[in-house]
């Protein structure tokens, strides 16, 4: 008998239909012997539903009032979903963020989670009922008023639940069935990985795979909590997120092909959601770099890639680019024009037309020529690389965006991970 | 300045544009220089479409549970009322049942008020702050669970924090503009009554006038609380409801045509919801009402008149005729059909077409001849009289519903309660 946190995402109870299919699930989960503890998202839309009530209402949002907007959502799906487990004849209890002990700080709209006391699950798990918790919410101790935990909560109330229960797995439901070496939208010979390590995880996650949230996985890696990726929708074992130390179930292993040797690439990532920002005619004098980010970092825009070209010694300038989310672009472009005299660059050049490709694999850091593939792969079908930027386990390029879809393909066939079949493709995001 | 509870039910804050004009409402007291605490129920429809998205995932909703549900109706009403009212510029503060101190028994779905320690929402008045507060719902501290208190769970919330806070009024806004002297459908010469005496208002609420629930009023009168029902959509006075030793306000004594006498009826109130059951035959021996009764009441039926007939010497049997809520009556006559042999009952008859018409008035404690008024016009107007019941301020008949509706047109204009002008009606009913 083990203990099995669960956790449901909108999609996934979207409607009735859903909750009780997700109902059957868990009551299948608890049949089978295990102690099961639910987090749960939203239904549907519901979160986007009164967001835009409340953006009819005030046009800017009073921080507190919209977590306490917002974690109503989860109240509806978590009573629904327990009233139909009940139904089936199990004992199921919901409980808010706050009744579930999830503390945080009093960040509205992106709280931290700075303690979990279950002491209220561990009851209800004791008196043998099934427990259903309101994902994506907590609690401030200080302020007394419930928070939210931002994007991707509802997954990381399932992972800070399964630490602090000690749970022997956090089981992550949506709509694809774990995780894929490529977006199977892009590339169609991606396979399903039967396990992937969590450093994996983040990078690919970092680059563009949407089926977990970074902050879940950092969490998972952190505290040890094993995470398995899989469809509501399937039967299929899905993905197994292992942190170090952690093996794979036994029914896993058995089922890898070459168990006793680490494959080199995990996974292709590719991501069409970055712009890139070109500062030109840069003087080339210590400091410039860090007033420039520094100048960019204050416009509350998020740098990922960072290249510096190298300066032409006739005119003492140089070129810097970088590549931010789209939706940042036009922040930093404003905060960097008005600063334009004062730093001394000639010009900037916003392109949102780019693609970045990454190529995750811990295999990395043992093995040499693994770029060399990457590069190779890439001039071979003539797609031309305008940036690289490398980590310890991973290589991205930023590329023209009309040639991501087609690089990602030869990338994946040249280092061997295309799959015998065709993915099967599911209609949403998983999210 | 002075502390305002103010009560919006859900046909006030049915859409961002109602939630907006209430909010500009609450404004408005507070720019008065007021101390506004406001209870506000869900948004329009709500509760019923959640009631039904739990009747969809299981055909019996767990107590508990369905607390969970439906109170996350008001949480979501009070979030985007503070919010709008932040938006002009006010500070507002949300607080649930639980948080606002509604410490209430564990009866889930018609939790009783056992105690109320608002110390959040006095602490957030002293910084200046508006309060906003869920109506219907409330904690236990044992189970440590979110109850709801059952229908006109929301008034019940108002009156109980005015109590608590020692508010100078709680203003209950609906869709009407006060209390009438009779239901304006019903008799269109029907006045608003500037004052009504809290017994007479629970007699009239118990008879069939829908503005006020009986709960909400006990409680006002029991603790002291004076409440000004009023119309959210016009800018009138609405009825002010007095318990003993209070004085209306001196805006309100002014307009009074004769403040020095009390009237003797202060309205008539009609009821098309009751049902009347006979009992035919039953043996004429002391206990067997008791009996009967005791049937009816082990049913969970709620019986409201009672009249047993002479008895025929003849025969030493007699008939039991009473009235209850149509919605309860198959409870009873299915209950009574059980046990007719151990009663000893010929049989039964069930009609579910009367109407029930009461007058209502303080006055006729030390007035006689009110019930002589009130036979004279409806013999006048040919209506037949099936039952009649009295308590010390009110007599109630029962006649043919489809007499109902002439019954209290002529009878309010026997007793001179007939305003010069129509009365103004309003689409919905104040719920």
């Amino acid at each position: 008998m083990a203990l099995i946190v669960q956790k449901y995402g909108g999609s996934s109870v979207a409607d009735a239909e859903s909750i009780k299919r997700v109902a059957k699930r868990i009551v299948d989960t608890r049949r089978a012997g295990h102690d099961v503890v639910v987090a749960v998202s939203a239904m549907g839309d519901t979160t986007d539903e009164l967001l835009d009530l409340a953006h009819q209402v005030a046009p800017i949002s009073a921080p507190r009032e919209l977590d306490m907007l917002l974690s109503s959502g989860e109240r509806i799906s978590m009573a629904l979903l327990a009233m139909a487990i009940h139904s089936m004849g199990f004992e199921a209890r919901s409980f808010t963020g706050s009744q579930a002990g999830m503390i945080t700080d009093a960040t509205h709209g992106a709280a931290r989670i700075v303690d979990v006391t279950p002491i209220r699950l561990r009851e209800a798990l004791d008196e043998g009922a099934i427990v259903i918790v309101a994902g994506f919410q907590g609690f401030n101790r200080d302020t007394r008023d419930i928070t939210t935990l931002g994007r991707g909560g509802s997954d990381t109330t399932a992972v800070a639940l399964a630490a602090a229960l000690e749970a022997d797995v956090c089981e992550i439901y949506s709509d694809v069935d774990g995780i894929y070496t490529a977006d199977p939208r892009v590339v169609p010979q991606a396979r399903k990985l039967d396990v992937v390590s969590s450093e994996e995880m983040l990078e690919l996650a970092a680059n563009g795979a949407k089926v977990l949230y970074i902050r879940a996985v950092e969490y998972a890696r952190r505290h040890g909590v094993m995470i398995n990726a899989r469809s509501t929708f399937s039967s299929g074992q899905g993905t197994f997120v292992l942190s170090p130390g952690m093996t794979a179930p036994a029914s896993i292993a058995r089922t890898q092909e070459s168990p006793m040797e680490e494959p080199i690439v995990a996974g292709v990532a590719t991501d069409l959601s970055q712009a890139k920002i070109t500062v030109i005619g840069v003087p080339d004098v210590p400091g410039k770099a860090a007033e420039i980010f520094k100048i960019v970092a204050k416009s509350g825009a998020n740098v990922d890639m960072i290249v510096q070209n190298v300066s032409a010694a006739a005119t003492g300038r140089t070129d810097i680019s970088f590549t931010l989310p789209k939706t940042d672009a036009s922040l930093a472009l404003r905060a960097l024009a008005a600063e334009q005299v004062d730093v001394g660059f000639e010009s900037l050049v916003h392109d949102d037309q780019i693609g970045k490709l990454s190529v995750v694999g811990a295999g990395m850091r043992t093995h040499s020529g693994v770029s060399a593939t990457l590069f190779e792969a890439l001039s071979t079908a003539g797609v031309n690389i305008e940036m690289i930027s490398t980590s310890e386990i991973r290589i991205s390029v930023v590329v023209r965006g009309d040639d991501l879809a087609g690089a990602a393909r030869v990338v994946h066939t040249a280092y061997g991970l295309d799959g015998d079949t065709e993915a099967v493709v599911y209609a949403g995001t998983g999210r």
